[in-house]
């Protein structure tokens, strides 16, 4: 695909994601995307065939995006070290976005998790990634003496992600980023031996 | 208004309510509702002059169904019988729905959170009303030295619900009741001094 073909997809995907996650998948029409973006029907078709290929393509590109700041993250030697930073940039992230629009998977699983099993299961399995990776490092922390080791690096890191959707849930709500900030507060507490 | 007329409104908001949760508020049509319910219109609009107040009733609905909840499963003068049969009974609870259609309050949330401010509040009020409510307990708890007292008990209170969210949207997803039933065992030895 040419570079601009590129561009207009990203524009496509980037314009779609923010109607998504401001107003629904449902609700937002292909005309709200055709609006949104200044494309006339044709140049959307060239792209893609419906809204839920939109969608999908959608998701796939905020999975990457998701995995590259896992990988940014989680990156240091030291697994406290790597757990401080993922939850002063998760921290961080939220702030930049402005709480609108909470965390487009979350979103996708209650939206879509009864109706639309591609959508569900695209969904879960962007969580079971997220848990694993942060299994990997409590696990490493477990070994260092760092992180509690009476509950599995497995529960502990869906507990985390758990916290961390319903926190952002709750934020959006009231505009605010106290239940995230207290959140991750109490999971350090709650982790780490040392704070004991 | 008299009792078949009671009925059928209540019918209506049970029938209303499972779609919502089923297939989101922005897809159910007032149709889906009437063939749900085999009303004729007329009787739908006796009730309810449109889709808004059926959802918003139907939410006040949910609110006092979750407000009885509360009462009864936080009853016990016994601070920690009482903490420990609010995790039993939200376990049964989700047990008892068969995983399927998540939190009314959690979705609607995320669903109309930056598009209809009525729906926003509402959810938002019955968040902090759960809130308080498990606050008052965990103080308690806290004065009787059973839950730790080195973070606020409105902290630990809005981390209980947004653990309790997340996992309920986790679950919902994997359709098994997995990261609800290991995250309440993770609350529980974060907050009960006794199990360190």
């Amino acid at each position: 695909m040419t570079r601009k073909g590129d561009q207009t997809r990203e524009r496509i995907l980037v314009e779609a994601a923010r109607l998504f996650q401001k107003q629904g998948f449902q609700t937002t029409s292909l005309s709200d995307i055709l609006a949104a973006t200044n494309l006339k029907k044709g140049a959307l078709y060239f792209h893609f065939a419906n809204k839920n290929e939109i969608a999908l393509a959608a998701l796939e590109r905020a999975r990457i995006e998701l995995s590259s700041f896992l990988d940014n993250a989680l990156s240091s030697p030291n697994p406290q070290e790597a757990l401080n930073r993922y939850f002063s940039s998760l921290l961080n992230w939220q702030q930049e976005k402005g709480l609108v629009g909470g965390c487009i998977f979350g979103n996708t699983a209650l939206e879509m998790g009864d109706t639309d099993e591609r959508f569900a299961s695209f969904v879960a399995a962007v969580f079971e990634d997220w848990i694993i990776r942060l299994r990997n490092v409590v696990e490493e922390a477990q070994l260092a003496g760092i992180v509690r080791n009476d509950i599995s690096a497995d529960s502990l890191a869906r507990h985390m992600v758990a916290v961390t959707e319903g926190a952002i849930m709750l934020d959006r709500l009231n505009k605010n980023n106290r239940a995230l900030s207290e959140s991750f507060n109490n999971l350090k507490l709650f982790l780490f031996l040392d704070s004991k």
